[in-house]
């Protein structure tokens, strides 16, 4: 197995350094082969770590006491008194190869910002997609993009087709993943003209695993389809209609069962797993809102979480680094580009 | 209180003329300043009608034999043959001003189809939408457009939120309705061009009630909105993506509900008000799925339904009726076709 160096904001979400300290220690109790660089406050971080030895023997601390608050704008993260911001230096290790890939539980909008200038794009690709999953009958589904975005051609369209089949694969570990492409119906008719060129765009595309064909917006949560393909503005709307709803129907329940004695007890026994598929389902919520296409991997925990929470977005960041994530789009995309030059040069001979 | 004919395909849906014989009866119970034009075969419609000695002193029946199946093709009812359809006689009956609104629980594609071409739009307006209600925390919003337009320009949408504040005072009867446009995100910098277009015009829009601006997704359950404008292909998403939702938490439950008694009695409680709720999210299933834009009224009835359902649908057409839904419309349009005449003059001068 290869190893693994894990660059951390420690100083990113509102249990900072703490969430992330024993984030990490959680995450080395099952993997071995990895290594930890935490960027912050020395002084707040030692004594953390005393209490991990086996995390201690494999981490280094890199001292820095700037941090990007959670309130503060995009754009004041790249001030030239931010440099050396904990989460700046975290981005910076991972592109001067330096760790594998960072995790931080810091300002999103500062993170992505940071990252795409920082890291770049993935040779080949158009626009990087906000990605997550959405909760379904058998697990979850990989969705994208979620709002990077708004307007998208059939080429982004297919692009995200790749990034989604490649992230199932990653995240969710589905060897051949089934790919939809979301549309107002299953006809190989319907759509607009976008839809329709990305629709023979895909299946055009040589993608692992089996682009299914159009879908419709109630087979998201139907758990057939492992990556569902939309722009950032109907992606974003969608998911956030059905947290919405989710919501609702929590309160729904509560007013019909308030009233009798097995009404109350029958809430009860609905407020767990509501709450559960609600937290699945807000991007702002969990730990899944993954900007992919990005030249090096920075994953974002969810700011208020525990060392458990921690542990997972490690988990992700961890994952998308060991089964070659950036290595399969960039494979994919430069396969595509070289059909599409051939395609070119045929095209000029006649 | 004005008269109201209402023209009655009596061979559409799965219990017709049954369903539709008695929901004119139930109808015309609270009703009495109306009468009921009955398109269908004479021979089974008659002996229905002497059941309700009151409807039948208020009905006429027009026979035909011809009618136009559920499962056929929405352009096998232009077909020359099927001229003399229920369905297409009825429509032809609101063209003729011989009836003000006309009700079908038949075939949907066919019934739009004929509608559009046979009433045409109203003067003004560049493209008719669909238009349905969703569940809120407070009851019910108009959400508009649901498929009809899966490209929408600025002009589009701002003639959807004319209509469908008409919509939400004919149909929901609120004077004032509160009017949003959905979005990525709720600041007036967010979104694409189109949609930053379509919000400046509506709010140099003379509206009744307020454009309160930018909505997101998790806005339309709240209930703090009576209508939700979007283009055709973000509403129809949205709005399966929610109804697919509503079906996944059903099923979670079913799920986490089995194994123990108390689990078991929690289940009944929570399955009637999913249900409903369900229901309520499905455009196909209930009855509310209009088409609006056009210079006439007709509503669709679920076909499956009973009479109290198409009831329900007589309900729609006679308070689209009543109100003035179409005029409505007219005069909001011929208003801005003044006022974009005007400042077009006043351009050319300068």
């Amino acid at each position: 197995m290869s190893f693994c160096t894990i660059a951390l904001d420690a100083m990113g979400g509102d249990h900072a350094p703490l969430a992330v300290v024993d984030g990490a220690a959680l995450f080395a109790r099952s993997n071995t082969a990895v290594e930890f660089l935490f960027f912050g406050d020395q002084k707040v971080i030692t004594p953390l770590l005393k209490k991990h030895r086996a995390l201690a023997q494999k981490s280094r601390i890199i001292h820095t006491d700037i941090k990007i608050g959670s309130h503060e704008r995009p754009r004041e993260a790249f001030r030239v008194d931010k440099k050396n911001s904990s989460m700046r230096l975290a981005i910076e290790a991972v592109k001067r190869k330096e760790a594998h890939c960072c995790v931080s539980g810091g300002n999103s909008g500062a993170l992505m910002g940071l990252s795409k200038v920082i890291l770049g794009t993935v040779p080949g690709l158009d626009r990087p997609a906000m990605v997550s999953t959405y909760p379904t009958k058998k697990g979850e589904t990989v969705m994208l993009d979620l709002g990077a975005n708004l307007i998208c051609n059939a080429e982004n369209l297919r692009q995200f087709a790749i990034m989604g089949g490649a992230y199932a694969f990653s995240v969710l570990g589905i060897k051949e993943p089934k790919i939809g492409l979301i549309n107002v119906g299953i006809e190989d008719t319907k759509g607009n003209e976008v839809i329709q060129e990305a629709h023979s765009l895909i299946k055009a595309t040589e993608l692992r695993g089996d682009y299914v064909g159009f879908i419709e917006g109630d087979d998201i949560a139907k758990g057939q389809i492992d990556v569902v393909v939309t722009d950032g503005f109907t992606g974003n709307v969608a998911l956030k209609a059905s947290e919405g709803l989710a919501r609702l129907i929590q309160a729904y329940l509560r007013r019909a069962f308030t009233g009798s004695f097995f009404g109350k007890l029958a809430y009860v026994f609905c407020y767990v797993p509501l709450k559960t598929l609600r937290k699945q389902l807000d991007p702002r919520k969990n730990n899944g809102a993954v900007l992919v296409g990005l030249n090096g991997i920075s994953v974002k925990s969810h700011g208020s979480t525990d060392g458990v929470g921690f542990s997972y977005a490690i988990t992700v960041a961890y994952n998308l680094h060991k089964s070659g994530f950036i290595e399969r789009i960039e494979r994919r995309l430069s396969h595509l580009q070289k059909v599409n030059a051939e395609i070119t040069s045929l095209r000029d001979k006649t």
